[in-house]
């Protein structure tokens, strides 16, 4: 019994790994392997160009706004543009394993339709009309599967046969993508459990960074990070529940908005430990602009997700607030966290952090140390709420194949099931989680006494992760992300340097506090890091996205 | 041992009894009986004024917005408005038992501070100055305890001793609205636990109708409905997980607001089963008029509550939309629910919803029948959540004083804690909360192809319990509240008449379709129930409270 199941795991494996390629037109298959890793770290840009046409290279590299302005305008066609970023995605893929479903006739047929209503009519479907726009595996399209990196999903609608859903149900979110325009014509790859930094499952393999290949490309967006840092995709959807937006993001040079639970809408979507509603998981735009996150929000909301998606809140885009922060003719005091005391980040990360809060001083802004509650109880209690159900959801799903849990996942949930916490016992989790988010905000109203600006700080810059991106199997702390989830804050990550093998030297002197910091440090290498994109992180307060997005534009432009 | 514990908590209760009682001046405690409820149903109104001064009366009965508007023009002094709430309240307490903290001195202390402010700086503090408002007691207030019914919280904070918070701590909303300039200067009875429609505890006893002593004042908010409607107050809070704000709302012949949660801070407040955030209790203001909720929400909007409670989300009060309900010159379309189902409505509360049906006709408005998904399901999916730690935290307050429990609440949580439910077993209740949620949703937007205005219903009119007010003890169904505590919808309670023995007969032909139909049936009296008010529900959606308020508003004033 068991070893069947072993043998089956692996030939469904496989076979929905070839079927994946076999969606790949055959001029667009690579010939040969690619250079080592250590040869040929950085595979987007330069690389990749080889395999595109000009014209291709054209589509794939303007902005979301260029590419819609230009479809309305009659100039590019919508089928063109597609089919250009299906061609990348493609080759994405082959070069990091970052899609898990390919659907590149669907959205050529969706396309020209959209071509072909535009010269009709003269008028676009919607503010998204003809942008092509790339989803997480959790995000449920008509016509293909979700797997979310589980091999007992395959064939199934959320590891369940026979439901009439199959590849026929579709999340609230692309109803309302595909009302407002935009053309889908791939999902990407996740960690499975989705409960990684690193995206590795037992369909797609690992998924390295594209930008160095000796690396991580994050997760559990990871699929995103690396097909949009390939420009695969001009707009992704991923989520995040303790980082795995931002950690994509910045590990790729993207940025990346991790929302507030209720902004949008995440209704009809797969999920781990679903129904756990202690700390949400929430869904967000990744892109190499932060022009077009603010695009993508404004044309979602405008669909007034909170009549569809009875968790979603009735904030429709918010104009003044966006402009307010981006404009501000007065000083704003900004918070600065170098350091949260739990692992010291990496020297190129610190360089980041100074150089955004080097870019706000010159601007006249104000810059405090941010010195909030204890960030390793807020890391507690995330760890506290994830372990709610002891993993039985995740092990539910492994045993449905026998297939074998990456080590990135056993390190937190084992190998079995745990006990599972009483009602009594989350309950108590929930009171200590608010009391937590009470004492932040409290710290928070505090900072106006200390600004000069009269008024508390705007946002918190802070890192995304103790490193640039996490190497393979030693992604060991997650608290620059997590502790933004327990407070249900808005953050962006912003894209802000590379990793220089000479300005970003290894402090051999560096005496580690604690033997996780001492691991975080030692997993530095200037030669292995050099040339990884640097992100860090703008924090806002909670349904702060106008907000945070108007000073990351802000800072984007001046950095 | 247990001998020991009941002679405790009876003299406990005795004691803190008393000491209330002790708190009210000696001129304002009522010689001899009341007339017996059969033979005075009524003790409001009339009734009361026999006790009162000219002056008193005018100051009592004047709505909150007079009573502002005066004490700013200098007319009326806060400690003249102040002392005479006192004195209302203390007689509306000792005919019905409403209170469960007196603090006159101290109110009177504040308002002569207000009085003194104003003199000195011609300011109001803020846009409640002066006004008295009653709080349900699970407010947090200085000087004083909050028991929330149970013997075992008398001299504790929440149940725990030595905490340093006891009289110390004030909730949030308490801050806030003293920043307003109210003033607070009592706390009102609830049944112990919050859980029930009626209330009892072994304090004060059992809250008849003010309206009507044959009958329940409701609950759990049902101090304040009785306080409220012997106009001891002009503005109260109550809250609301199944019910507790609309029941005594309409119980009282008042107006009562639950909000949708996360729009009225809850923070730092005492609850039951705290931490439980699966159905989110709420808290709302009640009052004899609708002009004084809109009041009272937009003091409270702009005290930015976001800013100190973690759960509040950053929603101003939006009057445009409260605008735009009230002002309407389109034709709107309602909803109108006659019967969940589950159990019938007595005639009174059914001639109620016909002619808030009716009037809105007659102003040119649609009303269609409203056929959601079953509400036996939302009920169920309430049931569930409420028993989630299986009477845990309840059981352990009256364990502290070995108080017996009210039959109001065995009847739903036994005489010992049950079996908790698990992580797993919470998650699929959260689940199946939001696909019912999903489904009301949708339901409501179909209506666009119905209603003939083009758009769905703005709101629905339901009733609030099967009858004006429960019999004692007979509070059978709740139906008709919970479902909109599961939606997490706004909803704003209507009185709109009496019960009228000539009018409301009872139906001798009816046939009752289920046990608890025919009990509700068998339970309506026209004798009984002659003159009690009746109320109606209108519901809206999710944090639509300027929307129901303005829909309330017009309503009001045409019925």
């Amino acid at each position: 019994m068991s070893s069947k199941r072993i043998t089956n795991w692996q030939s469904e494996a496989a076979q929905k790994r070839q079927s994946l390629h076999d969606l790949i037109p055959s001029e667009w298959i690579l010939r040969g392997d690619l250079p080592p890793a250590n040869v040929q770290k950085d595979v987007a840009d330069g690389f990749v160009h080889q395999y595109l046409s000009d014209t291709e290279v054209k589509y794939t590299e303007a902005e979301a706004s260029t590419i819609l302005r230009l479809i309305r305008l009659g100039r590019w066609t919508a089928r063109d543009v597609v089919g250009a970023f299906c061609h990348r995605a493609a080759l994405a893929h082959q070069m990091t394993n970052c899609l898990h479903e390919i659907f590149f006739e669907a959205a050529l047929d969706d396309a020209q339709r959209l071509d072909d209503h535009l010269a009709r009519t003269g008028t676009p479907v919607g503010p998204l009309h003809g942008l092509p726009v790339s989803l997480k595996d959790q995000l449920h399209v008509k016509g293909v599967e979700t797997t979310m990196g589980y091999v007992g999903w395959i064939g199934t609608f959320e590891g369940k046969r026979g439901t009439g859903k199959e590849k026929v149900r579709e999340s609230e979110l692309v109803r309302e993508l595909r009302e407002l325009g935009a053309v889908l014509y791939c999902k990407t790859s996740v960690p499975h459990t989705l409960i990684s930094g690193e995206t590795i499952n037992n369909i797609i393999g690992y998924v390295p960074n594209p930008k160095n290949r000796l690396l991580s490309a994050g997760g559990s967006s990871g699929g995103e990070g690396a097909l949009l840092a390939l420009r695969g995709s001009p707009l992704g959807f991923g989520t995040d529940i303790g980082g795995s937006i931002r950690i994509p993001a910045a590990f790729n040079g993207l940025y990346g908005l991790k929302p507030s639970s209720g902004r949008i809408p995440y209704e009809g979507m797969a999920n781990s430990m679903d129904g756990q509603n202690s700390i949400l998981s929430v869904i967000g735009p990744m892109a190499t602009s932060v022009e077009t996150l603010k695009l993508c929000v404004e044309a979602v909301l405008g669909a007034q997700p909170w009549l569809h998606d009875p968790l979603v809140v009735e904030l429709p885009w918010r104009e003044s607030i966006f402009q307010q922060a981006f404009n501000c003719v007065n000083p704003m005091a900004f918070g600065l966290l170098l350091n949260d005391g739990q692992a010291s980040v990496h020297p190129p990360v610190s360089r980041a952090l100074n150089r955004v809060a080097d870019t706000l001083t010159r601007l006249g802004h104000k810059v405090i140390d941010w010195k909030p509650p204890s960030h390793k109880r807020g890391v507690d209690i995330a760890h506290d709420v994830w372990a709610f159900d002891g993993g039985h959801d995740l092990h539910a799903a492994f045993s449905l194949s026998g297939e074998p849990i990456s080590d990135q996942i056993a390190q937190n949930y084992g190998n079995e099931p745990r006990a599972e916490k009483t009602a009594s016992q989350i309950a108590a989790a929930n009171v200590a989680k608010r009391a937590y988010q009470k004492e932040y905000m409290d710290y928070w109203n505090s900072t106006s006494q200390v600004t000069g600006t009269g008024e508390p700080v705007v946002a918190v810059i802070t890192p995304v992760a103790p490193f640039a991106a996490a190497r393979p199997g030693r992604y060991n702390y997650y608290g620059y992300t997590t502790v933004t989830n327990v407070l249900d804050y808005s953050a962006v990550v912003i894209p802000v340097t590379t990793c220089d093998r000479v300005l970003d030297s290894f402090e051999t002197e560096y005496v580690p506090f604690s033997a996780l910091d001492e691991e975080v440090w030692k997993s530095y290498d200037p030669e292995v890091y050099h040339g990884t994109p640097v992100g860090v992180q703008l924090v806002g307060r909670r349904l702060e996205e106008e907000k945070v997005l108007g000073l990351a534009t802000m800072i984007s432009r001046e950095i």
